[in-house]
């Protein structure tokens, strides 16, 4: 999976808490968990332009996730708190493709990264067009 | 919470396997999955009357949690495979109980027990009278 | 369930948005869901009180659930930011109780409250009387 | 992500209900269920190979995910049934590679499909090479 070797911008850090239900029995933060930590991430980094994704979807557009990719470096644990960098990497004509990586409070150590691809579509599943206000909103020139 | 002294007919029984994601650091089923496993088996007592929860939203009326509660008895661990049996215990004029006992393979050791409230609600979310339908569906005299 | 008619002190808040893979497909908060928040809002209190629930668990001592209750109120929908309230309500020889309760962002309107008994173990699993540590740790006369 | 044309053997067939829970306010399959459900998909390999990957670990050696993959092509609705292919398709020093294809019921339409890499670890953390035990149970030539 490509990563882009700079960070995009706009990009949003979200600050999460490694729970006792996020951990399984290796004691470490189970793999699917981190799917649910990007989308928070990406929900802030949305929210963070100025807009929930629930307006998005309001508008008559969805971004359901077309493929993911995780690469974890690093296991974190019970209580941990983890920092998670978030932006858009790439836009399609109807797609777009966020970027993650998940650092330690000091932002310095690499603990794992991924990226989401999202179909832009229709209330009625069809793909459309990523909208002019999208992109904008999104930071990204139209 | 009160919990019939002899399991109500008729009951189905759910057949599960703990996933390694269900567990947490403790090695065990993590508290919040026996919630998700009780939801599998009432979805399979109304699947075995001969209807899918989903035809029952449909035809107009969702069955939204309004309380639960779980008794935690004997922990499981990742790969035990267990058996949930489920009923309904109550029915009252816009609401109805479920109840729930986890057992072991055997189907004698008990390892949890559990009941859930739902109200009847239509699409607007407002409380509606259990529809006789839905009464002869789950085995009660209208 | 008894609820107390005044919530116990010391107390914890802990603010809590709700993530899209929280939510089900009635669009709302999934039931289960609500125990994972109360556990995230009793990892808070503890914490607040100066010490890791980790570090409880170095300690020799587990605080496993035995039992949980949760009434849900009014359901809580994608990116709504919620409030839990968490204290403890119960002392006794070898167990405690936690209450919570989930209002909106004003903190006057009640989402859903829930209780949640945990007995006091040691790493063997073995029930072991409260330590006094834990009771002064928790703000409550040894 | 590189898939194979030619699906690996021995393979693995999973059946699973999706539930309410694992369905989000988009009336699907969360994104982030996949990789609950791929590892269902893989304990249930590792068991017809005659052991469970708890007994794997007992014997010391760990399996840890460092990466994961899933394309989601066909969404998939609460109470629908769909089936869940497995089986390893990398061998390599010290990892592993699973390979996953979601299908409907009639083992035709592909809805999803996806990877995850294991690392060969023992119980301090340590890559160690896979042993020879692990792949003559999974079927490999050692």
């Amino acid at each position: 999976m490509d990563f882009p070797k700079v960070f995009p911008m706009p990009d949003a850090w979200l600050t999460h808490r490694v729970s006792y239900g996020e951990t399984d029995a290796m004691g470490v933060l189970y793999y699917a968990e981190y799917l649910h930590i990007f989308e928070r991430s990406r929900g802030l980094f949305i929210r963070e332009r100025g807009m929930s994704y629930s307006t998005v979807e309001e508008r008559g557009i969805l971004l359901p996730v077309r493929e993911a990719w995780c690469r974890y470096r690093v296991p974190s644990r019970y209580d941990d708190e983890i920092h998670v960098h978030c932006a858009v990497s790439e836009w399609n004509r109807a797609s777009l493709r966020f970027v993650y990586e998940i650092k330690d409070p000091a932002r310095e150590r690499l603990l794992a990264q991924g990226s989401t691809e999202h179909a832009c579509v229709n209330k009625l599943g069809k793909p459309v067009r990523v909208p002019d206000w999208l992109k904008a909103l999104f930071g990204q020139p139209t």
